[in-house]
């Protein structure tokens, strides 16, 4: 990594422009906020690798609101909080209804008299997560306006309906660091690819999270899923403009063949076809439990037909030098470890072990440099305050 | 507000009770007592928003024991917590039965061996929630004597079947905000009514709570309900006294109307009658599952009577000028918001909406005043300290 | 207690060797090992009762992981991990099974980016407990040499199959405080009994971690049960290994009066026997609740042959000049309080209740003695530095 003041002295050279908005979609932000990002996240976990005390945050709480289970950001999202000082303290709602109107209003401001941060995981309702995040936004921004709440908290999203921005920019830091930098990621091919799972109804957010970002530096990226397995087709339209904008590519295919021929780096994971997640929200909404369990049966019987969509050694081969650089957000379906046939082979899975595991340290400190970037209007001066300081994490 | 300086200089003028006794009924506190919680509260109120850190604890913890559901009152005790510095950590005992005697004895000994406050909410079941309060009280009293302890948790009523203090001071503090100091109170006339609301077995701590406080400054308290919806005899009683003694007035009525006219603050709520919360105590005790559902049905087929106990503008243009303040713990039932018909009208809510946010906030600083006052023989002196030493809260 | 400069002074006579080894099993601890877990506990425990803060972490996670229910291990815990400035965070897995391979070494990873401890309570399945914790230390060896972990987390066994080390060593403090020295236990005569209760399935981790560790201090120690009541062979040998090297004897008895004719100290405690713990564990691997609930109801009535192991006043006379310690690693099952029949009179007991308050007090010490052993090379140093800054804990 490179040296604490240097990452500091690239910081303070960009406008500083999150710190009056919320980071809810990686394509509402400019280049120079995700560099932002991503050198404070570098700056943090290198002070924590120098033990270097990052406590900003003398006191102050940090919320969290899960609308579906979660283990791994669940502790991304607590190990961020504990690195700026603040304490986590969970909502617990609840996942039958997305509230609305007055419910979200007095709620958001109820449990932000002393909250610096709100983070919100919510993918299960399509077209509600990410709107549902705006009106808390919405929210917080008026009692703050009028005065109920002392401060404006942070809001990170953990996971919407539409992106996965606290996955997508520690995976887009983890490519950083494995390749040497942003700019040698200019004409890297990746292939964000479908992989057969035995499980079902998997959320869209993190192939939409990556074909949305990775198209922002000039990557070559290829989308790969078996005939019905759409995203949301916006989202393909952003990730098709990005592209045109950043000298990259993006194309969709129909086979992880060809996704797969000569590419540098190969992300193949399960998801649910756009369509069907849109039929699950409006069963959910109805309540209809009947419904539910027949869409699941029609699913996994879909998904059988094609099992094939396998990260297999021979389908390895076909990427560059057969040394592409395998990703996956974790668990994955490892056939014969967690599951009879599943995303990828135990062999290849374990060759990356290590490298996803790596991938995933990146979260926590993403995590805690949104916050930071949110919180503070020079974010570069803060982080020179704790380097001049010195105070060290462990005695 | 006031300069922090001249805060602390008042409070310093009190008396220091406060260390020695807990606060489980406002009624047994000194008129000195409330002054003091008022006084640290709004100390802490400032400092905050001055950015001036409040972290009396380097560790500690402050134990929570929740045994009805809470949203508010869990927020408000946790950032009372983090304001002064103590950890949270929850304790799950289930809802079903009170304990006594020993396991009350061994438990509060064994979650306090680092606690420095303990925080209980126990509504369910009348004459056992404050009652158990003090039984916790006993253990900790005998715990510190004898040596188990290394100091005694300031015991804290999140809520009780009597008296709901945190409540109705952060009520207090609101109105001292509001009408600009405690002086101005005398003479001002509230009405605490009932309201219709579509669920049933809401408490009655807050009722009696309000009418248990604001009878000792003054004030004209008008109590409203139709009958057969009484409150506890014995905190009737307790609000006469204080009217007697105050220079107030206390008064009961059967209209809703009659308690709006020419009020300066109006508080429409719903709450269960005495007698039904005592039948449902037994029916709890008993585990009578069918007893509890007919109950119920009887108490929703009854309220449904009075839906004409609901703060309209037309309710409204009655209350001193049109215009007296109105008060919510919230959530409140909005007609044609959260239900379709509750206690108070939409348009009416929707302009006392921040209003009701404000009284809210005042909640969070003053449990931790109820703490500070409990754990320092001088709070004025170490509210000094760190006004001198200024740490920022956020760097 | 000891001037805590003298503590310290102790302390660094020792060497350092738990600073690369987890403290999982007290046998595979060195007598200097135990000796500086009990002499920095007591370190800890004075630094506290003298308002010395004893935060050691400016920032850090504690990870807790239990599959079994806990109140007062997971408020021990927690007040560890809170004494030394690290933040609890929960991670729930849910009880229903063990898992192995990739699940470990991923979760241990996942969870411990920003964590400086992972405290496990496994005791539910015979032969997997204590093993599952090994497989999470591997991972964690593993994801530290391989970059991925910044620092390794403290490992600690809060209760597993086989032993429970927080327990027997907080005990071992406490009959170190109570007869004033560890050489004071030379020949003292401790009578670990199986007494009745009324439940069913108690671990074995307490009798086996009492007879475990007190053998190594040249105690005389008994273990009494009815027939068939065996603990597991494998620690048999182990307390009869320990006595012989330390001069100490270990003898089994098959009647409670034996055990305590003569004691200095008594703990009767009820356990399930060996055997029905290894039938309990497969039965769980299967799945099989109606044969669960057929070895509760055996078990039960098996237990009701032996009501006569009881600790009465009557028994009590037999013990040394009739004033043996007692001993209970809480709750106790009292006889006419918590159940009609259980392991202990009530007059014994509440004769001996602030004493076995006193002896749980030390867990929270011990725990945050396990940790800090774990990760400082020189213990002595750390605490030397703290008595040296001596910051208040409350200001």
């Amino acid at each position: 990594m490179s040296s604490i003041a240097g990452l500091i002295e690239a910081i303070n050279k960009l406008p500083s422009e999150l710190h009056s908005k919320d980071f809810l979609l990686t394509w509402e932000q400019s280049q120079s906020e995700l560099q932002q990002v991503l050198g404070i996240a570098e700056t943090l976990k290198t002070m924590r690798a120098e033990n270097i005390a990052t406590r900003l945050f003398n006191s102050g709480l940090g919320i969290s609101v899960f609308r579906d289970n979660s283990t791994r950001t669940r502790f991304s999202y607590a190990s961020a909080l504990n690195l700026l000082g603040l304490a986590q303290q969970d909502l617990d709602e609840g996942k039958s209804q997305i509230a609305h109107g007055e419910t979200v209003r007095e709620t958001a401001n109820m449990i932000s008299f002393c909250a610096d941060a709100i983070g919100i995981r919510d993918d299960m309702y399509l077209g509600a997560g990410n709107a549902y995040m705006r009106e808390v936004g919405e929210a917080l921004d008026d009692g703050f306006a009028q005065g109920v709440l002392p401060q404006r908290p942070a809001l990170i999203n953990l996971q919407c309906d539409i992106d996965h921005p606290t996955q997508s920019m520690a995976d887009l830091a983890w490519l950083k660091e494995h390749f040497g930098g942003l700019d040698k990621l200019k004409g890297k091919k990746i292939a964000m690819t479908w992989a057969y799972s035995p499980s079902y109804g998997k959320p869209l957010s993190v192939p939409q999270g990556i074909i949305g970002l990775m198209t922002r530096f000039g990557m070559d990226v290829t989308l790969a899923h078996p005939e019905g397995y759409d995203l949301i087709p916006d989202v393909l339209d952003v990730a098709r403009n990005n592209a045109s904008q950043s000298g990259g590519s993006f194309r969709q295919v129909s086979s992880m063949e060809e996704a797969f021929d000569g590419a540098d780096i190969v992300y193949p994971k399960s998801w649910a076809p756009w369509q069907v997640m849109q039929t699950r929200t409006e069963l959910l909404y109805a309540g209809n439990d009947q419904g539910l369990k027949e869409l699941e049966k029609a699913c996994l019987t879909q998904n059988a037909q094609h099992k094939n969509w396998h990260c297999t050694e021979e389908m390895m081969k076909r990427t560059k030098g057969g040394k592409a650089l395998y990703m996956h957000c974790l668990p994955a379906d490892i056939t014969g470890v967690s599951c009879e046939a599943g995303e990828v082979e135990e062999s290849v899975f374990e060759r990356y072990r290590i490298a996803t595991y790596k991938e995933a340290s990146w979260k926590p400190y993403i995590i805690a440099a949104m916050i930071l970037a949110r919180k503070y209007a020079r974010p570069g001066d803060v982080l020179a305050q704790l380097l001049r300081e010195a105070q060290p994490r462990i005695k």
